[in-house]
């Protein structure tokens, strides 16, 4: 069942140690086949030098475990309110990736100071408010996605893959798995580049907007022209 | 004698190169044998290269050598007075590891700033003071021990498996061996995202305690639900 | 034709994630052929692991394509403005190499703090200020060259092989291809001490002329002395 | 001729990459037979890839070659200065290592902020003047031997077995080219926490004396300790 994705979520997976964003098990990768509306993520807990593709869990849009003996990633309630209210979502990734964690950490949003940040991501990387003690007590993980999913509402969410949730880490998605481990190495590059910028120069000011549209739209939508066709 | 002791004890110091948490000897783990009193360390010195299995050190509670024909690690000491002090430690690791001995040069506590932290430690990670001269010229490496006793007597140390010695480094420790290791490795990871998160926002503040709370139980106690069962 | 070039060229390119200086497909390397009026560069977004040397595009300084099936960098512009300006540059890089960029982002050259930085680059390695709006909306990747062209007219550009974007990131060049590559992993190590040097004294000067002068003239010119014969 | 000390000078060199201290070519390392009164050093500017143990050369103390056909490292004469002054020298490192290049470069003598620093360099590493104008016009890598020379005189070097040149870089030195690099090794890691420590703590205080005493004399000297006997 699924095969193929489990076998692509499963080496979404594996780039997260190869890319130097996960210590031991602190991150996970998920992916989603629309059609089925079945989601497939990360066990809780695995080593990554033990995973194999067939370790993958299959949940669907309720939540219910369709496929797998072992039990998903305990941040699953988050990937799938995510998956719920973003339809154009096809991967989604969290990681404590230590620059963009340091980011979260310090509750602030990453100002776009450069053309890498705008070549991919369109504006500041946002950085949620912390949940509250009820919200907390209530659904922590589901409500992680929640307060991610009020944030982006009405937002072009793909133009933004990105979100950081305070004295937490980081979530990123794409269109599909691989696509959203692509974005997480994008936001650690990213996140090291402008705490060392604002060290290097306390005074920085984000990149001029129209820089910043240039590189944007010069790799997405109609006027793109970065790559092969 | 302790055949399996000593392999695992010389596996969990062969882990401090594998994650770049010793240069040259910087570093040692032991592990104890409950039910004998007996414990196993690294002997002093000697590369990490060179170093087999058979090489471990056996003491008792004493700090009577009753194994092995190398002298153990300088440090010794201070494990002794740990194991001696506190009945659940399995395992001590010592280590000049970069972030964590930073922290320890500039004698502060790492406060949490975030999950990462809160996931394996709860609350601050401290930093003990100095030993005086005299405390130093009577037994360096006992005191060390005794200072680091004084400081979790009461505490619940097994909850917080770190401690930073001023102008040293830090000691960490779990239910064996490898758990210190781990330990170990998340000290050094937390150690350097607070130090960029302090970077990045000089005011921040530690992370809300409700957070932190759920972060930890997530993992420890009878309330746990993070990985396999 | 031009095989030589373009397995040159190929080799110098792979040369950037060896080095360190990429991420995914962020940066490119040109080389020029001045006797048939011929340059060699890499195809745009082309992974690096699925790079050969037959996926090299070759064009003439009119910037018409002579050769290969795949587009070339989106880039190119710059890298033809440059060699059109500038006959002694034999290969033109461009990266988002970490520091280099985070003093790009920062809008700051990069003084001469010491000895590394005089052996390759004579003075502060300069920032050249944004596009207008209306440059980046006539021509981005031309004028991006034009600009950079302004800065060097009447200067030695040879004695000083690197340029930082601001908001972008750097552009390096050098009698070849792979000397503009060795140029930028020099400007990448640069960049790196530098900031560190002003983080550890924020008053810090740039080093003495005549230290300078000694450094540079060491290695270039009449009386070098640097090397073998 | 000297065919053992060529191959242990080599064998040193190589540890330079090894150990991530140098880029390209910018290091060299010497070791000398106080015997015969030669040393050996690395030939100036050669790839360590490409190097062999043969392809040492050998001075003499005035200076001579006595063997070996390419060029010395251009920093022989500092080599020859110091091995003229110091009888205990029996091998020496410059390095451009990045920490200690960035202290270099800043000015500032790295203070001793904890016992990494204290079990190998009793006291604060120096950081010599710049040469005057004349001084580098007359033999600035002679003058840079006989600044150091100047610094040391009727100090116990080899207690301190590490300078720092403004602007420039480190010098190390041991009783052989081994643990000359063992020491620039030490070196570069206790640069690095001692940055980063002011970083975490913009008020820390160098560790107490006695401190320093204990782990000095832990390990050397009569009253040694730490090792193997």
């Amino acid at each position: 069942m699924l095969e193929q994705l489990k076998r692509e979520v499963y080496e979404a997976n594996m780039l997260l140690p190869k890319y130097g964003l996960v210590t031991f098990t602190w991150g996970n990768v998920s992916g989603i086949d629309r059609e089925s509306g079945l989601f497939v993520i990360k066990p809780s807990g695995v080593d990554y030098d033990k995973l194999t593709w067939e370790d993958m869990v299959v949940l669907d849009l309720d939540g219910n475990q369709v496929e797998g003996t072992m039990r998903p990633s305990s941040d699953t309630p988050t990937h799938l309110e995510l998956y719920r209210n973003f339809p154009d979502m096809g991967g989604i990734v969290h990681t404590h990736s230590p620059w963009a964690t340091s980011w979260a950490q310090a509750g602030r949003g990453i100002p776009c100071y450069g053309t890498t940040h705008a070549d991919y991501m369109y504006g500041e990387i946002p950085c949620v408010r912390n949940l509250t003690k009820e919200e907390i007590e209530e659904a922590y993980e589901k409500n992680t996605g929640v307060l991610i999913a009020e944030h982006f509402k009405d937002k072009e969410y793909m133009a933004m893959p990105a979100v950081l949730c305070k004295n937490h880490g980081p979530f990123t998605w794409g269109k599909d798995a691989h696509e959203a481990v692509h974005n997480a190495v994008v936001l650690e590059e990213v996140a090291k580049m402008a705490a060392r910028c604002e060290m290097i120069n306390p005074e920085v000011q984000p990149a001029p907007q129209e820089l910043q549209d240039k590189h944007y739209y010069r790799k997405h939508g109609a006027g793109a022209y970065y790559g092969q066709k």
